[in-house]
């Protein structure tokens, strides 16, 4: 059934007006000063006075199925996509994670299969975990399939991470593809070297994480891939700049007209390394990598989001129980499962620590929330408030205050890393290709199914 | 009378898309995937298929009424207005330039007048060029009145220029007006002195303009706006930055929390220092400030344009006849009037070098050429094609070839810097809050005048 | 009496080697593997056996005469130059100060009567804080009297501070006497204008110091100082260089070619803001210009000193009494008299927390704290030792454990800055131009005068 | 027998004077003011009066003998060390170059046995080219053995390169050491890849050596040293640096506390790319890796150098017969042997372009050309006119005037790099360990054999 959006304040990365929008066929077909329900064929109508009216949120780097050490990240795509719904955010990315000795094709379509319960929409970056002969026709063949964005390591030598020669033969290809390359930035090598003589030196416990790979082991990488872009012509975003240092690196390489993007992760902008320090192996909730670096970098990461200097704010979810997974790495850190869930807190705390707190404006919070991660990932349908556009919406509440707390979230592991902090806005009612999937904060019973989100090559 | 604009794509600086739409007093009220015209009440109708549809331009830096030396530059706001609407441009800001010894009110007033006569919107930054005890309520009654954008100088010592403590009242004040401060930045004591002493040295030609305002001259005066800025909190927006170390000291700033936005300007895009050193005097026309530069800082501007570390790109529109007012400087380059014409080919220019070159793409081009200037000034109802703002539209041909010359252009002055320069596309209707303004493209013969244009503070 | 230094360990910023100095008429003639003393006429002979020989240390920026707000700095040349006798420093520089309506030659004149009871040698800056007609001509005279160097201020206007076209002046005629100019370099604008902001928000404490002159007032009057530099050809010295960006800006400036050399200062290097917070009013003991610094800064100077980037280590010494100078800005930190007395201290602070702790290496330690200077300042007789130069030579107690305490401190103020801090090292005898002025850690009773230090021109 | 040398003009890296210097058993005994030969027993005397003595100079960086594809560099150590005292150098610092299979006690052997036909003196860098268990201990026996600096390539994968891995341990076996590792620092993996590229795009000539290898190449390799350094505590010396973006990438190390120095090379110094592109294949005279740059760079290296930036100014002296060796590479510019004979024309050229031409004054030439390499590679006998130290002298006649040829060098090689360059200064006298070794600018007939200079550890 169409939908029509009556009274929106509608604020989007440029403009803030106030119109009716009608949705049909999934799709924004007008926008209008007033559209009298009247001349309609029968319709769903909302009323968003009091509310803002956004284009739905994306996230633009999330892991959902994630096998690890013979176990599973928790969240399911059913789990993850509802959290990411609840949270406002109608389009997850998530990254397809072949073994080295995987063929890419086949892990394209394990991952591609996990997704079909999905309720949110989605799209994959497709990791290149090895590149030999065959990867260049099975590459094309998946960006041909709509994934027009390829996914390498610099860290986790020996397991995800590409050496020099894989990760020039992927820019190479991925610019005569004519697609972006997403890329996590430590050097793979430094990593492990500091990671082996923490160890020796009798240093396991989470808060030896964030000094087995110091700000120079990721502005390193950053140097590195940037060295590498330029050398092959390809554009490249850099996903969870975590740190002063990194971000510098990536900046002065743009401007000698390397085409670089930068993602940062909201647990960068509202944690710091003292979570990962906290007693009795608690920090461990608190690690993941890039880690969670000294308070200074938070401040830096936040000049560069309203700067213009970090395009993105995604999430890298990756959800690991504390009683029974992050506790694999009880004596050991390096064993720790890395990652922080955050999908669906992602826009709140944004939102509360970016513009109530006034460190960016609206419009820069749908820029990184949303409209960059379309432009620069090519979801050409979403992004943005316009006829002819997805109609995936997000009727927000600014003045929702709440706390956040494992108790309530949807998400499937049993802590939360924001446990306690105040949120003070959140979606009021999500709408998904124009259909209600939230009505007043609650999930609908029945929601169809997500798709895989159509895209244009952006490298 | 109403218009209707079919089939128009619709490119803005975040989407690009098919939609008609609808305007009405002045206003788009409607974007539709398709309206019939016998659905509405009688208006006119386009057809705006094949075109490109951007949001009217705004060029955020001209100088219209100009008196320089007993004489004053070529344009009225009669022909800068219909120059700029031929050229795509439906609103300008020019500042007001007060002498030291003038009231602010009463230069306010002058150039208002001035301005009842232009076809095209405007606003204006108010110039501040003495700040004393009765600065400040003057100042508050001006941007009361809507104009939101201040503006220095730090170069033009003695003239226009603010020393250092004027320079901190006027970005107090700013911070307090909640109004950003536009400033042209170069150190005015290093160009005098160098200025002396080139003549003293008997260089008195064009050729030795630039090399009296060196980069580091442009560099040292961002450097010292940013440190201002950083003490009293204010938003800067630097003039036609010119030259890569400039750019590095501005974002430098920015990186460190200052909220600085940078401009640069065509003529910096598509010339060079060597033009400037033309033989017999011929360099004269190329005299701006800050001045034409050696060829690699150009390449430094495009990729800072790409890489989103320049916001706008504006003219400093100042137009002098070569034969009888550049010539004024024919013994002495420091008399020559400083200005480049080029209020009617900024977008050509810019969508030539730019987007046909593959140096930025359509959205950048709409981002520099429109919505940026609109977002930084607060020229809310500008900027973007979306119900509620004004109805300003440029429907462009892109394969339009022609080649620029001051045979044909609109601009007053007897000479054109461009002379010579292809263009790879031109507006081919151009809408002024709903009114067809340029018909393919020639100026409709009678047009309703110009506004100014209302403005929210961003400061 | 000629003077033979037995089994010296000769440590010089380049060399390390053990032999037998013999010197006479305050010079060093003979370096020698053994000098048997029979074959010498009769002279005082030291065994240096188990100390080390090091080249007399230069400091080259003391206030010694300091009028200040109707009352004076606390030492004068008598006590200051026995302080710095037996803290191991034979070479004193100071500046004169002339207020801006003081004739230059009088001022040299005065300041150099003042001079003449000092028992260690001693050269000038000129001060330079006004610029006019009769500029050039007396510091050509002065200059010519062998004052080989000129200092102006950028802070402290209205007072000693310059304006632009002073400072261009006073840079200009450098570059044409061939001499160098010391800068203090904070922007004194920012500073006027920030201590005016923080009386006025009721901020009187010292602790309020700092924040008053912040790290980008600092690196500010540096970039501005390097511009003005690079526009005059002029070869810089920046003085009391506090924190990362004010060495961040003169390296740039060094790498693009504009030749400035860096100072810091010891209590820079040893104490940090937090002193300056200490309650009851006990921060004003830490007050100087430029501020101490947060804890990261000390880091970033020591990093600076062990890579070369810092040239020399001075004092600033600037000695005034707590209980009746510093409490004049009881009410008020901007009347604090600035300065903290520390000629006595500075080599043995230096040699403990830079050499013991392994900041940097001996010959580091003598070419800051000695070669360095002489080199720079074109004390062409001094900071090395070799045969015609000055017989300046201090034998070094490597092993010797004291406590700094005022109490037995031969400076003049009733309290150290340094009080209880740990020395590892201290002079054992001391020799000012082949005269043992200090024995075994005692001033010799009756000591002849210093001189004027002859220089060469170095600009 | 002992020599003495009358009237010398002294002037080492700090000090500039006048004295008589007395050797014997190959050591500096005594520097006097005056020295009545009468009281001597029988000695050499030599007059250098007119002239400069100037501590002996040291080249840090040759290759002498270099097997290369099947062939060998054209000098022996008989002639390199001939053509280097010829030119003022008394202590050669060659690298030894084991292959991946080679041990390194086998290779030190070998190179160990080739140098003993020097006449000069000499150490070695010990190229670490792999790294497996049995390295540390092979290490630590040849720098017990004296040879105290290690070298490892970044460049060059496949052949002397290493990767990631053995970098690390190389500089953590370094550090336990306590010896200085040297690197040459270009990405390998861009570099292979980057040749391939151009070859299969028919780029064969010489004047595609650069552009296989661009500046962003070296930076990248800067920075991953620096990064790899700061995580093992490594001192480290980066070989041949060629640009402004290496030295950049070196120097914010450095200000971070990365213990690195810098050499530069002499070709780089006064040759640019425009060499590597002469017609007719003559530009492979002129391929060294780095490669020779744009001009620009040539103006940041003396910067740099008069700055204080670079340390050292070597040659990588690497001689190859242009007729039969660089031809080699007739058809692939990849296959042409490496390197620009130089080891003779070092001093003459960075006298005449540097002192003569005002870019660094007499310090910093010896400073650059001897001291500093004396005192970062622990030759600590070396590098300064001081008692105790090797009697090396260069007695220099700072006004000869001369042009660099082929014709006349004492190089193996069949062409100069430098053929017409103009030289200002050239040696009269060479003194090494107390022996005149060149009298008049020649060579004296009979030389006793040079000696492996005795070393400390510096790292």
């Amino acid at each position: 059934m169409p939908l029509l959006v009556k009274n929106a304040r509608i604020v989007t990365s440029t403009a803030d007006y106030t119109a009716d929008i009608y949705c049909e066929h999934e799709t924004i077909t007008r926008i209008d000063r007033a559209i009298a329900p009247s001349t309609l064929p029968p319709c769903d109508i909302l009323d968003a006075a009091g509310l803002i009216t956004f284009p739905g949120f994306i996230d633009p780097h999330v892991h959902v199925y994630l096998p690890f050490m013979g176990t599973f990240a928790k969240d399911t795509w059913a789990s993850a996509s509802r959290s990411s719904l609840l949270g406002g955010t109608t389009t997850l990315v998530e990254m397809i994670c072949p073994a080295r000795t995987d063929d890419p094709t086949s892990a394209y379509d394990l991952w591609r299969s996990k997704a079909r319960e999905s309720v949110c929409d989605y799209s994959f970056h497709m990791g290149v975990t090895r590149f030999d002969d065959r990867t260049p026709a099975a590459l094309k063949q998946i960006v041909d399939a709509g994934i027009t964005s390829l996914k390498v390591f610099l860290a986790y030598k020996g397991a995800l991470g590409v050496d020099d020669r894989e990760l020039f033969d992927t820019l190479r290809v991925a610019r005569e593809l004519g697609v972006v390359v997403a890329a996590h930035c430590e050097n793979q090598e430094l990593v492990a070297l500091l990671q082996k003589r923490m160890l020796a030196a009798g240093k396991t416990g989470p808060e030896w994480h964030e000094p087995s790979r110091p700000p120079y082991v990721e502005a390193s990488g950053v140097h590195h891939l940037c060295a590498f872009a330029e050398a092959t012509g390809a554009r490249v975003y850099i996903v969870h700049t975590s740190c002063q240092p990194a971000i510098e690196e990536a900046r002065r390489a743009a401007a000698r007209g390397v085409r670089v993007d930068l993602e940062a992760v909201i647990p960068h902008l509202v944690l710091d390394r003292s979570f990962a320090e906290r007693p009795n192996f608690d920090g461990a909730k608190y690690v993941m990598s890039p880690p969670l670096r000294e308070k200074r970098h938070q401040e830096a990461l936040w000049h560069a989001l309203a700067a213009g200097d970090i395009a993105t704010i995604a999430t890298d979810h990756a959800p690991f129980d504390f009683a029974t997974q992050k506790s694999m790495g009880k004596d050991d850190f390096t064993k720790i499962p890395n990652g922080i869930p955050s999908v669906e807190d992602r826009v709140n705390l944004l939102y509360t620590r970016g513009v109530c707190e006034g460190r960016i404006d609206l419009h820069t919070f749908v820029r990184v929330a949303s409209t960059n991660a379309a432009r620069i990932l090519g979801l050409s349908t979403k992004g943005d408030v316009a006829v002819g556009l997805d109609a995936d919406l997000c009727l927000y509440d600014p003045n929702h205050h709440a706390v956040i707390s494992a108790r309530s979230h949807a998400m499937q592991t049993d802590y939360s890393a924001f446990e306690g902090f105040e949120i003070r806005g959140r979606p009021r009612h999500v709408i998904r290709r124009g259909e209600i999937v939230v009505r007043d904060t609650a999930l609908v019973a029945t929601l169809s199914p997500g798709r895989l989100a159509p895209r244009i090559r952006t490298g």
